[in-house]
């Protein structure tokens, strides 16, 4: 059997906990293939890294990083690294991105379960059948460019950053965005979202990723949306945006959270961020890193109780033997198991619900029932 | 009597339509009122400027601009003059709102009658009872900062803009948001939105919001949210984000056309933008210049059909009253009339409703159900 090697990085918070659930996911369904073997092993990130060894992304968990054929991540964070402070967690997620290269950030938003409708913000009618993947460029844009402080010379007055952007960096992005376009039947359509009627960086963008889609994949459709029109289209119409959303670091930032509210808990959601993959059109998607990650924080608050979701962090490991391992089979019966699990009983599954759903099963308990129609299956 | 000069701008689209009827509601209460009369003259705007005159901005619309007591807009654009002409409507718009100064963009996002709550996208328990001012920095950071284009030396192959925020660019709106949240009884709380995690400019922005309202309004109360939470908050429970929300020029620019749709019409919303006040925080809140227009767009698809819904410039026309004329009356009374004129007849309002909250009910029929209630009152 091929071997795998996966790092898990706990984190804070709520971090630890839903990853021991996706980690007895992942040995499980190693457990049950003979075709393949994975080797986890866990390293400090983020805050408790910083109260380990003052650093949120020490050298060995780095080098941890960049020799894994995948990365599963908890949550980084919490009220005891704050906003001021000097050494932050987020810099550690921020610098892992970046040194790994991981440009393609991939969010998908839609119901795991057409039972948790009523969970949703949105009148049911609206949020129906809403079913997007965010495309997220990851390591460009304002959060990379030059910048400079309030209080360094030499006006001490001001603090400027810089949205930049390249025709490559475009361009890689937008085949990302192509080929998970391509690998539904039918393809789904490309929505780019830019600010091209203010923003040079913009117009940049709106040009190479027509250029690019126009050239490369004819046979895909696309449209472009400025990004306010957007934010309103995602609330009040969210469904005519299905589809690839293909959007640069800050906007993506801002819309992919917007839009992971609409299938009503933030609790459910993964996301990957991938390296290297394609960096030529390529209709064999094979990221050469990848890090895995439920969209959500640490929630301090709730840290320590054995309440949070799992879900997202059980998903997102999914999407990482899908896209990192090439493994489809035990991913979607992992996504599969997680659907039964939200089914209500009339839709022939358990209704689990933990405590962001109002329910009160608890993180073990969506663990332990996972496993179960797992081993069943 | 005080005479006021106002310069109307009808401008593209359903622009001359919805002004039309804000122009007679004005022609009103200026014709009730022994205390004021108001002068009104149209000039060319945006593309039917450019189409006369070959820029969005004539200097005669410029001048009369410069001289008036206040400023009434339509909606400015369309695809005659798409993001690719080089010569586009926004730029006279953007170029207005620089010369003049306005820096200071008011936006509510309220419901303006109960009787609407089933028009908005949310659930009804999640959209009752949503009140937000949002106050947006409206001539500073990446929409005016240095920027660079595509295929211009030394790097054609990149295009930048820069994000960048002056002290005393944050001071002057920190003390307009803190002046709307004062005038409220009991003042509203402020929720200042910035990415501080990530961007040198928002990092200053929170230093000076927090520096700003504890020496300047140590009554008020304020928070701190980063932009991608505050976009997750205002779908899920916008609520928690009642009161004045102070965010800078391109998250406000979001922010507030995603807020907008809460209320169930775009239609509906008006908005203020206001130069030179206050720039010591004072409490006689009295712009130098102002700018009102409805939120919404020109929709050339509907535009010329008599069928849009003039109430969002009608309610910026009580905005004008009420900033820059002093005029707080006449502008409750507009407001007063509106109301009336949306609740529905169980709660002793005509419930007329445009085409876009599903009714029948012309541009022109509400115009005139509103100088109906005026002269009545
Ligand atoms: C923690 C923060 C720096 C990060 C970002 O803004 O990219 C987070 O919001 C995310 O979306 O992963
Ligand atoms: C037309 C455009 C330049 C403008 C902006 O982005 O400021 C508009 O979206 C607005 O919010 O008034």
């Amino acid at each position: 059997p091929k071997s795998f090697r996966v790092v898990v990085l706990p984190g804070d918070g709520i971090g630890p906990e839903v990853v021991a659930e996706a980690v007895r996911v992942l040995e499980v369904v190693s457990e049950k293939s003979s075709n393949f073997k994975l080797s986890l092993e866990s390293h400090l990130f983020g805050g408790s890294a910083i109260d380990a060894s003052g650093e949120p992304l020490p050298a060995s968990t780095l080098k941890a990083c960049q020799e894994a054929d995948a990365i599963l991540m908890g949550s980084i964070g919490g009220p005891k690294w704050g906003v001021n402070a000097k050494v932050r967690p987020e810099q550690g997620l921020l610098a892992l991105r970046k040194t790994l290269g991981l440009y393609a950030n991939i969010r998908p938003a839609s119901l795991a379960s057409e039972s948790l409708l009523d969970y949703s913000p949105l009148r049911p009618e609206i949020a129906l059948g809403v079913d997007m993947i965010v495309v997220r460029e990851l390591i460009g844009g304002v959060y990379f460019g030059a910048r400079k402080e309030q209080n360094v010379e030499p006006d001490v007055n001001v603090a400027w950053d810089t949205m930049i952007y390249s025709v490559e960096e475009v361009q890689r992005i937008t085949r990302v965005a192509a080929q998970i376009a391509l690998a539904a039947n039918p393809p789904l359509v490309i929505h780019s979202i830019d600010k091209a009627n203010v923003l040079a960086s913009s117009r940049l963008w709106r040009k190479v990723v027509t250029e690019t889609l126009t050239k490369e994949y004819p046979q895909l459709k696309f449209d472009h949306h400025l990004v306010d029109s957007a934010a309103m289209v995602i609330v009040s119409n969210p469904r005519k945006l299905n589809g690839v959303i293909l959007t640069e670091n800050l906007f993506g930032d801002i819309l992919s959270d917007q839009s992971s509210v609409i299938p009503g808990s933030l609790g459910l959601l993964p996301s990957a961020s991938l390296a290297g993959a394609p960096s030529v059109p390529s209709p064999n998607f094979k990221p050469t890193s990848g890090l895995y990650e439920p969209i959500h924080g640490s929630a301090p608050d709730i840290a320590g109780q054995g309440i949070a979701n799992p879900i997202g962090t059980i998903l997102s490991a999914a999407m990482l033997l899908r896209y990192s391992l090439g493994l489809e089979e035990p991913a979607r019966a992992i996504e599969l198991a997680v659907q039964r699990v939200l089914d209500n009983p009339e839709a022939g599954g358990y209704g689990l619900r933990t405590a962001d759903l109002g329910g009160k099963v608890k993180t073990k308990g969506i663990g332990d029932k996972i496993v179960e129609v797992l081993h069943s299956s």
